[in-house]
Parts: C-alpha cells; sequence; structure tokens
C-alpha cells in the first residue's frame, strides 16, 4: 500500500512542475492545487482543483477530501496579494484579519502565520527534502568549469556575509568578487540584484576583469526550509552570463536547482561554474 | 599667527565647496588642489593647482611649495580611473605599479594605499572633523518632524545590520520599514540603493503605506574616517522623498551632512525627518 499522499500547493515557477512530475512518479495519489495568476499554465493542466487568491474555504474543502495530511508549498508569488482585490469566500473573510497581519514584518515572519493556518488545521507542513529530495543540490561541482582557489575565498566571503546578516531576515543572496562583496539581497529578490552587476561593472564600481563575480546563495539560518528553500534554475544562469559573472554557489543539500540539466548545459555554453558547498551550522 | 596650512584636495559634489570656505573662514593660508573631471566648477574656480588623474608628480610639487603638512582629501570620485586614459606624468609611471594594485579589494582597500602614499611622503591625512568640524551632525532632530517609536526602532535595526556587515567592507547605508529591511548598499552606492526603493514597493515587495522607509547611515566600524566619512546632502533628501521615504536617520559625530540648511528645508517641504543618534562602538 503506498504511503498517504501529499498535497502541492503549485504557485509560480517551473520547480512546481517538476516537483509534482517527481511526486506524482513516487505516488499518483498525490494531490495538486494551483493558483490562478500564480501557476504556470503546465501546472494548472495537471492540478485537481484551481483556487483563486483568498478562497480559503475552497482549500480547506479540497485539502478534506484527497484525504492527504501532509501539505508542500511550492512556487513563487509574484506579489503580495491585494486584498481589496482577491476573490473571497466566507472563509477567507473569518481568517481575512490574521491574514492581513502577516503582511508586515520580513518574509519569514508572513510564512510562519501561514505555516501556523495549516497546522492549526491539522496539517503537516513538508519540505521540498521530503517531498522531492532529488531537486536538492549535492556538495560538488555540477559543471564543466570549477570554482579555483580566488573562487573559493570569494565564496567563504559571501557564506559570511551571509550567515552575518541571517539574524535581520535580510536576504539569502549576494555577489561577490576579486575579495569584494558587490552586491546584498534584501526585499528586490536574487535578480534584481543579479541585473545591477551589469551597472555596477559599466561605472566601474568594482575592478573585475572579464567573467567575474559570483552569485552566492544560502539559506537564512532561521529560515524555515519547509516553505523557504533558495532556488537557482535556467533564468539565474542566464541573468548571471548576462551580467559577466564567473559563476554560482549554492549551499549543499538546502538550495534546490530547478531543471538541473538545463542549468547545467546553459552554465557550460557560457562558461560558468554551478558549485554546491558544505556550510557548517 | 595662524596654524599651518592644510590642503585640500577636492574632488566631486559640493562639500568639497563648503569645506574649502569653512577651511579658507578659518585659515586663509588653505591650499586648494581640483581634479579635472571630478571637481564642480564652482571648486575649480577656488582652485590654487587643477590637476588631472594621475599628475601625481604635480601634486607632489604643488603640495611641497604649499607649505602644508596636512592634507584632507575630500569629495566623490565618479569612476575608479583607467590607468590606460590618465594624464601620466614621470612620478605616476613610478606609483603606476603600486596604485594599480589598489584597484582590487574594498574601498577600504583602496584609501588605505592613498592614505599611505602621502604619509610615506611626510603628509598627515586629516577628517573633515578636524579640518571642518561643524559639517558633522550632531545628535538630535533637525527637522520639524521627528522619527516615532517605531521609527526608532527600524533605525536600531537598520543600524544593527550595518554592524553585523561593517567587518566585511560591504556598506554604509540600509533601507529599513515597518520592521524590514528593503535595502542593503554594497558596490552600487547610497544613491541607487535609494532608488530601487520606488521599484520594491511598485512591486509590492514590502507592505509600506503612505511615507514609509527610512536611510540609515553610519560609519563601517572599521572604517578609515580620515577619508571615508558617510555623507548626505539635499540630492540625497530629494531622492528619499521621491522614493516615498519617511526620514534619514544618521550617526551622530561621524556623518557629514552637505549644505544642511538646504537639506533640513527640503525634507521640511516633504515632510521627511532627519535625525542624528548616537552609535555605541
Amino acid at each position: 500500500m503506498s504511503e498517504s499522499p501529499i498535497a502541492i500547493i503549485a504557485c509560480g515557477g517551473l520547480l512546481a512542475l517538476e516537483c509534482i512530475e517527481q511526486m506524482r512518479a513516487a505516488n499518483p495519489r498525490t494531490v495538486v492545487i494551483a493558483l490562478a495568476g500564480e501557476s504556470r499554465p503546465e501546472v494548472v493542466d495537471r492540478a485537481d482543483h484551481v483556487l483563486k487568491w483568498g478562497q480559503v474555504g475552497q482549500l480547506v474543502k479540497a485539502l478534506e477530501r484527497s484525504g492527504a495530511r501532509r501539505v508542500l508549498l511550492i512556487g513563487s508569488i509574484s506579489q503580495r496579494p491585494d486584498f481589496r482585490a482577491v476573490a473571497g469566500d466566507l472563509e477567507t473573510l473569518k481568517w481575512l484579519p490574521r491574514l492581513v497581519t502577516t503582511m508586515s514584518g520580513g518574509d519569514d515572519n508572513v510564512l510562519r502565520k501561514v505555516i501556523g493556518f495549516f497546522e492549526s488545521s491539522g496539517y503537516r507542513i513538508v519540505s521540498v527534502a521530503e517531498a522531492a529530495p532529488n531537486l536538492l543540490a549535492a556538495e560538488g561541482t555540477l559543471t564543466r568549469k570549477a570554482p579555483g582557489a580566488a573562487d573559493r575565498r570569494d565564496i567563504d566571503l559571501g557564506l559570511a556575509v551571509l550567515d552575518a546578516i541571517a539574524p535581520f531576515d535580510v536576504g539569502q543572496a549576494v555577489v561577490v568578487g576579486a575579495g569584494r562583496v558587490a552586491a546584498v539581497e534584501a526585499a528586490e529578490g536574487t535578480d534584481p540584484m543579479i541585473e545591477r552587476i551589469a551597472e555596477i561593472r559599466r561605472q566601474r564600481r568594482v575592478a573585475w576583469k572579464e567573467r567575474a563575480g559570483i552569485l552566492v546563495k544560502a539559506t537564512k539560518s532561521q529560515q524555515d526550509l519547509r516553505v523557504d528553500l533558495p532556488v537557482i534554475g535556467p533564468e539565474t544562469v542566464e541573468r548571471c552570463a548576462a551580467a559577466g559573472m564567473a559563476g554560482i554557489a549554492v549551499e549543499a543539500g538546502r538550495v534546490v536547482i530547478a531543471a538541473r540539466a538545463v542549468c547545467i548545459e546553459r552554465a557550460d555554453e557560457h562558461g560558468l561554474f554551478i558549485h554546491a558547498c558544505r556550510v557548517a551550522r
């Protein structure tokens, strides 16, 4: 007899699709819930239920009927929900005051409250590591190119900065090169941070030659890995390549590589490395 | 008899002009050296010598003739110098290899080497605090509007983040609002960091209402205050106002407020506060 199914609430991005495929291969009873306006069409096509922002009552009903007791929350939310525009139902009205309070404070705070909502309803939130373990980066270099000694020093510097800001729920990525921290991610997210590297170089604010600058991405030490695992994907690789960067370093076992084969292919084409390193915690 | 004069090497920005005026009022023998392409026209007009990038020999000669033994380095350098394009002289060729090595590593590293150059030639580098002490922000609120209790918590959070990243020579400013660190300055500098706040808000990556977000600016703990004192000025105030921000908090006694009267006037017009707070070191 197969294990009890996991329900996946699949929001934006390719990763949700990969999770669905891995999870359904492992257990065909996996329940897929998509979010209209956030989930990709391929995810919506595979969904058992497609809900709109704020249809909390529908969500509760769908979960109850599915028999799932474990829930994976996956994928990006492009915007914080605008509560004046959601397709609310009665259950939403009941939850609204509590949800609205989640919209101030850091991301971690929001996610803790979302988890609290599911847990108080009797569900256990699981991580990608439990639901689709093959998606996590294992220690080592994935690409033909590997980081050199200077790159490894830059990666260590980047990890040290991430560790220093971890208590403040700032961000989970930095760009480092030639001993210099060029960019620190905060509310803008990883992609805009990578994009400003090109401008920083054009203004000669860093003295980098040829391909230089490493995206270093790791978990915040206080981050809840069940709902907020850092992810890189082919778009991350393309953005780093376009910014003239040299590679990507992620924390082994705690960062997801979406569409791994495509990531490696693109990185090899551009001559970038992708490296996963063990971080002492 | 007046004190021995200070030579001011006046680069970009309004602050150099203010320093010249305060220093000449205190000692008419103050020697003003402008940098072509960096100094403002008003500074060039008041200069005893106007040098180009890399005219190190001319600089040494000008300093020797002036009788100054103290040097104030002030103002911004818009770009790291391109050594293929400098108007070099013989002395520059001698220094070039040493100067080129200063162009990797953090700003602090560059500045340490520039200081080393002057000190090894027998000059003492002085800070704005010594040369023009009235330009530093004293503890307290300068504007009609003052930070409230929540603002003070945000300021404390910003100062804590700056303190955490200080060992890594990252940057000297952050933007914080409603308990959230929205932006951290690294190589891009303070102005682009402020400018991205508008985009962060439009994308609803922070849940701020009305005027919100405080620019918190302090010295890096390992920073050499003789050559790298943080500065705010009227353009900083205008940028913060344009980004919908609520105020500016600076470290008292260690941040320069350029064109103070104009800063206060603009901040009052927009309803922003400017507050200088004591930081324990």
